[in-house]
């Protein structure tokens, strides 16, 4: 097909593909003249994957393209694969160095060690976990982080939960994109879920009176 | 206190400080000569809310005087104030129009109806939640929204928790500042916590042999 039936079947204008192709997101069509190239189902595939990953995801274009280059790279294994997405979609935090840093490395190291996670200290994630509990603590939060083990066992059922759905395809590549999308869309859901049952949990806990019926029919 | 201690008490340099001071992220001082005003303990900790939801948060400076103003608006209850909060914190997604949106939207219709949430349609994580729904059923990965209710059970129990710790605090204003951090970086918390636990579950399905002693071994 041609870079107009591309854009019609994916929605995505034609200037705007061809900004694509020029960062590199999207592969280049086959050439069959000096000013046309064929483009085919790949294409439209990448494409939706493309916008996925700016529009829902929120990703730069520097990300994205980290991202695509790491799912293109021959050998790359899905585990290699994957770190590499995470690393795209993590903001890189410095380490501190005071005392209230290094007890908040110290709470992080015990809860990884506690849980059994097998995970590198340069997976970027420990250095964001640190700065979130550091933070915690500064702004005398502590009672919140007495509830960081409800967290840490929901994030290990929600991972080991995807990437079953993930590792029970049969298509290498459907894997890859599961993997990716798993990461940088899971993100974006489980924030989502998070706002609408926090708006139910404070509804329940904050407005109601004492449950009668007649208050219960208001709600 | 002057502005340079409270500058050295935070780590917040001076400048920023009086940034801050004029895009009306930090109440004035009192003023104690033309030159000259006077900081108190409230300002400290202000400011470190104001850090907080910068830069562990990523929020806007525009986000963040939103959500302040909601803060400090006499009368607001800790329910409007928290929809503040997360209306300053979730991305505005516009409606869809096309056949797929409303599949979207028909799945989220029914997944807060079984759940039995009481939220209100205009929570604007709605829409963010039908945007995700249509993205992932565009890419073809359906499989994953299998897991979506174990999402949901996850999130449920997530916000019932952090409600709860929040409920259970005596002050008012420190009530207040929980709702707004529990939303802000309760976000940032969970997405560390699956990059970790992602690598861990990564690590167990798809770098692991079949378990020898030796492979456990050299994992």
């Amino acid at each position: 097909m041609r870079i107009g039936e591309l854009s019609s079947r994916t929605g995505v204008p034609v200037p705007t593909i061809k900004y694509y192709l020029r960062e590199g997101l999207l592969p280049v069509g086959e050439r069959t003249s000096p000013n046309q190239a064929q483009y085919g189902d790949a294409h439209v595939r990448r494409l939706k994957l493309v916008r996925a990953m700016l529009d829902v995801g929120k990703l730069s274009i520097a990300s994205t393209r980290e991202v695509l280059n790491a799912i293109d790279a021959p050998g790359n294994t899905l585990h290699g694969m994957l770190g590499v997405a995470q690393s795209a979609v993590t903001a890189k935090v410095p380490a501190g160095e005071d005392t209230a840093w290094k007890e908040a490395d110290q709470l992080v190291a015990e809860l990884i060690e506690h849980r059994g996670w097998r995970v590198k200290p340069s997976n970027p994630a420990w250095l964001t976990l640190t700065q979130i509990v550091a933070t915690f603590k500064d702004l005398g939060q502590e009672d919140l982080l007495d509830i960081l083990d409800e967290y840490a066992s929901a994030a290990e059922r929600l991972s080991a939960a995807e990437v079953a759905v993930v590792a029970g395809r049969s298509e290498p590549d459907s894997q890859v994109e599961g993997a990716v999308l798993g990461t940088v869309l899971g993100d974006a859901l489980m924030a989502a879920l998070r706002r609408l049952t926090q708006e139910d949990a404070s509804h329940r806990s904050f407005t109601e009176a004492a449950p009668t019926e007649g208050a219960e029919a208001a709600g």
